[in-house]
């Protein structure tokens, strides 16, 4: 099963190293992390999906609240989820293919992020779906190069997911 | 200085907390970090922005061509870089407000992607000035909560910035 979990930390040197360790030691999978600072700029929220069983993630979960630069750790059910990702996508394009890769811009509400003679980058955030059809969708032009985020994630509604 | 860094991996577990451990071990802090798939499933593409000593960076780069797991490592200069990063945001909006806080989304191309009776979530992807900018206008509505994936960079033009 996968798991979305949320963890505030302070952002010091090697905490990312420490968190992703605690994952890797007990042998769980990450799938996608996202790191990035908060609103507070000492401040970094790490969102990590992981794959494995509900156990171990609960050890994992205790031993990430003992190390000292972890703030608060949150784990995300699947329906109070609010998920997004980025994707970067270049691909091939010639001049006479521009229409056709503007008008599946237009369709995703992707973003045209640099062009030129012969290939196009795009540029869409969105869910896993969103994300995953629009794949779909340029996989025909060839893809030369593809950055994906991991997933972002916060609690939906008013509350906040993890206070600090 | 601010260092990019894009290094393709494959998808083993642990694979990251070896990566970040390298930067950690030698003080380099890591600013941002985005890990996500890339077209191959088994492949994962890591980008970093770290700020550091351009010597300890060249060691770091020298120890991550050493890992089994790296495919390829990349240092990507300011000028030819493609960088984007996504926010996710939720304030504080009275039903009144709704409507400039829609205005703002706009003007800014951000997306909604939660709404309840006293907040909403908005989602924006874009360059760092323009997550910065974006951040500026929502800060007087009050943020209850803010994530950011870490920086997603390419290659301007046509070539892949690291070929598998």
């Amino acid at each position: 099963m996968k798991h979305t979990i949320s963890v505030l930390v302070e952002n010091n040197a090697g905490v990312l190293s420490r968190v992703s360790g605690l994952f890797a030691r007990r042998g769980y999978n990450i799938h996608s992390l996202a790191v990035g600072v908060t609103e507070d700029e000492n401040i970094s929220r790490i969102t990590i999906v992981a794959e494995g069983d509900d156990y171990i993630l609960e050890q994992i979960e205790k031993q990430l609240n003992k190390l000292i630069d972890v703030i608060k750790v949150r784990s995300l059910s699947a329906d109070e989820l609010l998920a997004r990702e980025l994707v970067l996508a270049k691909i091939n394009c010639t001049p006479a293919q521009r229409g056709e890769v503007i008008a599946i811009a237009e369709i995703t509400k992707a973003k045209i992020s640099d062009v030129c003679s012969g290939a196009m980058t795009l540029e869409l955030s969105g869910n896993i779906n969103t994300i995953n059809t629009f794949v779909e969708l340029i996989k025909p032009f060839g893809i030369k190069e593809m950055a994906r985020t991991g997933t972002l994630a916060m609690q939906k509604g008013e509350t906040a997911t993890v206070e600090g």
